[in-house]
């Protein structure tokens, strides 16, 4: 399902097959926890924002409205009206994030709803059964995210358990699939490597998982605290252990440099809620680093958000008006900050792609990165 | 500038010339108090929502971002990026409404603002001179909202209080339109009629005011309190005494009823924040009444929120996501209500147009009120 059709150091430049259509990766994919992208962007919006791939999450969905509810109607692609890619994740990092008082055994996870505090069970079968239902594209095995640090001892036990979950995961996808009243009967599992900054774990790991032949390979569990040098260390020394022809992803990361250093390692796949979270703030991403619109300086400017950028908010609305609204705390403020963001993200992406494709990755990277440190903040 | 198309018993169709372009009336104007329309929708939205005309809060936008800043920008058009006609209320109605403590006198009103407590003076040089910074297509004369109920001898004072603020209106918009730095030198003033609910008062006033040939006339101080059959009556009885041959507005009204009503009595313009009010809290207008999206009888309902509705919305999303969006506390679901509303209302006036040239108004009115009587809430 995964091609890969060039490569640039260790960066990866592929392509995906689905049944909702083909992937180009390196890929940033949008997340839309609850079946809606914050800030009021629609589906229909992301027709013109160049994304290729939505997330969301099993757990929220699960809670509300529930993934039954979203079954009956046919599935998230139909529930959502967004036709291509769709990964959910496992639910697990939510449980472990999110969830008030659990317990975890071998079975599974207990916990309490985050919306009203019932009690719920999520297992690896369970949440393959809520993804199941969810019918996405790409579901995420039920692994544990382990907290950050963990003892050597527990992380280890913790990766134990989280490979014995993969196979059961792997098990009970396989059996829903084959189910008639399965809506999306290619759903495709990606296996998820932990292990913290332990270097040998990870990389043990990294082996046993590999040996599973999954559809394709995710990082979890970083990001959560420790240095970005620590993070690029772990990322560089497990991707060797991780099959060159699978696609790999990179949970839950991260920011324009830490996607453009983790590409250049080569992961395929990215996902954060930093452009949309930031743009409710009022911080736009530009090439030439991050900008307040907040800032008074912005008050009677008429220049777009970024001179040159192609996205539905710089072609037509101005740093004074975005300003004007996010003080007036309208609405549509935070709608023009999140789609400039999130296309800023697609868009780079996309030159990334290029870049690989034409062996100039490193040259690339470094530009990028040299119009980032301009900063206007 | 006013051309009467066609008439239907006293209901009229007609056509509004202005430099932003042409304005088909009967029309609805969609409200954008802060030179937004709430909801999280744009300018570029309104184009296929068959919204003709904008309408923006004086008093708002010259608090914040302040009618010099707006002025700077190019005017309001130019600012929220929309080339078709704007009208500006007077800032009057939210100084009466909104405002703190306030001092009416001969020269105007003094008062606080209602953003950051400072004082601010307001009387009809005032406003024409926002209005005139704001450039909007048709300005509002400065006039005072009398409370409902007052007192005869209040009320008398006030409307003539308010007939010498309208001729200084004329005169300074005049003078605006002749200076060199004047965005809009062609911005036009519409008088507003008063006097509540006393009769003799509002027609005697009508008849005063339309003497002094202005581009329109409206009816302000209705849908204050009383009820909507002493409002139809003052419509009715008012009308008579206000020029044919230019447009009416009936200000801030109203629901689906009080427009069917108001159209037969010729009113040409409406505003109303009923659409987008109404939208925020999950009640939806349809042919058949309003629709609560919150009720759990839509939890699974695939279906638009109203079949056959060319809206962006009802093309695309089904009724069990809407309310999943508004359950979850989206803005997303805020922004498809105020979308389906809003569009709702353009095309009922759209259809108003219709039935009055092939003069069938009465019994297209009746159908469409039955339609509402079958209510669904």
């Amino acid at each position: 399902m995964y091609k890969l059709l060039a490569k640039d150091g260790r960066a990866k430049r592929g392509e995906f097959h689905t049944v909702h259509g083909t992937i180009q990766t390196p890929v940033f994919m949008n997340v839309g926890t609850t079946a809606a992208i914050k800030g009021a962007v629609s589906t229909q919006d992301l027709q013109e924002m160049k994304t290729q791939v939505e997330l969301s999450n099993t757990y929220h969905l699960h809670v509300r409205p529930g993934d039954e509810v979203i079954k009956k109607l046919g599935g998230l692609h139909k529930f959502m009206v967004w036709d291509k890619p769709i990964l959910t994740d496992s639910g697990g990092f939510q449980v472990f994030s999110l969830a008030g008082l659990r317990k975890i055994k071998e079975e599974g996870v207990y916990f309490n709803s985050h919306v009203d505090g019932r009690k719920i069970f999520m297992g690896p079968e369970e949440s393959m059964r809520i993804q199941s239902n969810l019918a996405s594209t790409i579901a995420m095995a039920f692994d544990e995210c382990p907290p950050h640090p963990a003892e050597r001892s527990y992380m280890q036990d913790s990766v134990d358990r989280t490979t014995r979950w993969l196979i059961r995961c792997r098990e009970e996808l396989n059996r829903l699939n084959t189910l008639e009243d399965t809506i999306n009967k290619n759903q495709m599992l990606f296996g998820i490597n932990q292990g913290g900054t332990y270097r040998d774990i990870r990389i043990e790991h990294a082996k046993r998982i590999s040996e599973l032949d999954l559809n394709g390979y995710a990082l979890g569990g970083l990001a959560v605290g420790e240095s970005h040098a620590e993070m690029y260390y772990i990322i560089e020394e497990t991707m060797p252990y991780l099959p060159l022809e699978k696609p790999t992803y990179l949970m839950g990361v991260g920011t324009p440099e830490n996607i453009l250093e983790s590409v250049e390692r080569g992961v395929d796949f990215f996902d954060c809620v930093y452009p949309a979270r930031n743009g409710r703030h009022g911080h736009a991403y530009t090439n030439h680093g991050k900008m307040n619109l907040l800032n008074a300086k912005y008050e009677l400017d008429s220049a777009p958000i970024e001179e040159g950028c192609g996205c539905p908010v710089c072609r037509h609305y101005s740093r004074a008006y975005i300003r004007h609204l996010l003080k007036a705390k309208e609405m549509l403020g935070l709608r023009l900050m999140v789609t400039h963001n999130l296309y800023f993200y697609n868009n780079m992406m996309e030159e990334i792609r290029g870049a690989i494709e034409e062996q100039r990755y490193a040259e690339y990277k470094k530009n990028k990165l040299n119009g980032f440190a301009q900063g206007e903040e």
